[in-house]
């Protein structure tokens, strides 16, 4: 908080721990509010039963906190898919979003180091309309969360020629250019997998079950590049010594693949913001989470949304209808 | 071919350029016969036009040469669409397969070092049944193709909770311990994106969709991370003396990742067996596939995994019907 002076923090859970934990840092005298929930949603909890039963956790509160106006974004490390459903219960839908995203961060060899997708997990399945609408959300927290001015959006498929794919993919395909051109964003065309880390796009765009296979692939590979490295580096006194000497060269490469530098899926598509930190992230990783929902505020980043969600779905009014795609070639006009 | 003193092969494609390769290597002379084909498809020509007009290119030939029992595997490097139709059409399905898969293998902390995964693009969805059928033909591939004699098997999802994912996904979850016991093998239950590259599966079954956005994922992550390496030991004087210090641990990593080991997906559910060499392989990659070849020919592949897909037919048959999977509680019985 020492780099955020404008910002205060309500803090959700037992006061019994965190009143003297806030005390241990003069710096945050003033600053933060503890307001107790005796109960906390577990990672086991399942989602429906928190919509029922979750009034009065650590949780439930934070959200109503955002709510109700006093927070401006909630940030929570807990049960992803229980924070999307009582978010959705309390904060309820932007008008004109169908299915709410969450949006996640994705190294690449982009200028600013990193892409977004979305969806990554909040629903199993997108339909047109829904990926359309990711684009336009997408675009808005890149320009807002991202600093791109006209962030290039693509959508994720098996191949990138246009007669690939799954049907809905293709209709979003032909519909994508008369949003683009409302969102002011460009609009690259069908990715592929391979893609995703490229220079070649800022946002993708897809389905929620895609999405978190995906984010679930790289972060694995990733894991597992790492593992078979340190054994690489194991082998024999020699490579040992060797590893020592090339600590800075693996550090660097190491920053560079931080998931903790990026920690925060954001939900895209509720009456507020809400950032979701890994559960298993550290202090460097909840401070990025605390830092993006900072940076998402200052900027009035829900009010922007809404404001290019409407204007999507105003034109998307005299839009030709979502059934004729196969007549739509030249949607722009 | 000096690995593999009792394979024969059929080339086809352009006398001229092929007769002159072959009589260069004594050690192929009386083991190659060159079959001359006018034409080859192109990595642009789309497999519905291929399907029509392709008879008479390389591609055909090599197919039918399976087709007529001349060959006992076909092997290209070829169009993966167009490979795909042409097998489907001169081969045909095997009896009771609906959509047939591409299985491809993928580096993992398995004792093996790799792990399976289909389908990864043969097609763009997979109901229940497809994914059933994908389990018996991959766990016929682990044995025979991978040396485990019970592999393990797990279905791709966004979590390992039972009740999330995709209708499909939890109608194949409910019924496969049934069809795990007819085709020997374990059913894990599901398994993660994260969980591709881990010792908990052997097999991961999942729509071709999904398989083919997680293959090229996985690879986009891999080789970002190489290039990132390679850029973090390019800062500075010292950084590229550690390079060349590191050179035989950074190369004991790259062996143990590299794709052309494994290269070769394989086409399941046909009449022949077909393996489809990465389009840009090399000479190692290229001898990796024949040599993938040679070893399914010579166990009797395709006869095996046809009594298997038959046998769990027969037995499917006598099963509780599909759309009372929600009764199917304990579908062993």
């Amino acid at each position: 908080m020492a780099l955020h002076p404008r910002m205060d923090a309500v803090l959700h859970g037992d006061e019994a721990v965190l009143a003297p934990l806030v005390a241990r840092h003069p710096i945050l005298n003033n600053r933060c509010t503890v307001r107790h929930a005796d109960r906390v949603v577990t990672m086991h909890d399942k989602p429906a039963q928190v919509m029922r039963h979750g009034a009065g956790t650590s949780m439930w509160g934070a959200i109503d906190s955002v709510k109700d106006g006093e927070a401006t974004v909630a940030v929570s490390c807990g049960n992803t898919g229980a924070l999307m459903a009582v978010s959705m219960l309390r904060l309820r839908k932007l008008p004109g979003v169908n299915r709410p995203a969450i949006a996640c961060m994705w190294p690449s060899r982009n200028p600013g180091g990193f892409n977004l997708m979305l969806d990554v997990g909040a629903d199993v399945k997108a339909e047109a309309d829904d990926l359309l609408q990711y684009a336009t959300m997408g675009a808005s927290y890149a320009r807002n969360g991202m600093g791109l001015a006209r962030p290039r959006i693509g959508i994720l498929n098996v191949g990138t020629e246009e007669h690939k794919g799954r049907a809905e993919l293709k209709e979003a395909h032909e519909r994508m250019p008369r949003v683009a051109e409302i969102g002011s964003f460009d609009y690259v065309g069908f990715v592929e997998g391979g893609d995703l880390p490229s220079n070649r796009v800022d946002v993708i765009v897809t389905d929620g079950f895609t999405g978190n296979v995906a984010l679930k692939t790289g972060e694995g590979t990733a894991k597992l590049i790492s593992d078979f490295m340190r054994d690489a580096f194991q082998v024999g006194f020699w490579s040992k010594v060797t590893a020592v000497l090339a600590m800075s060269s693996l550090k660097r490469l190491q920053k560079r693949m931080d998931p903790r530098r990026v920690n925060g899926g954001v939900f895209l598509g509720l009456n507020g913001t809400v950032v979701k930190s890994h559960g298993a992230a550290d202090a460097t990783g909840v401070a990025a989470a605390i830092g993006l929902a900072y940076q998402l505020a200052q900027v009035r980043f829900i009010e922007r949304l809404a404001a290019r969600v409407a204007s999507a779905e105003r034109a998307g009014q005299d839009d030709a209808p979502k059934t004729d795609a196969a007549t739509g070639s030249n949607p722009t006009e």
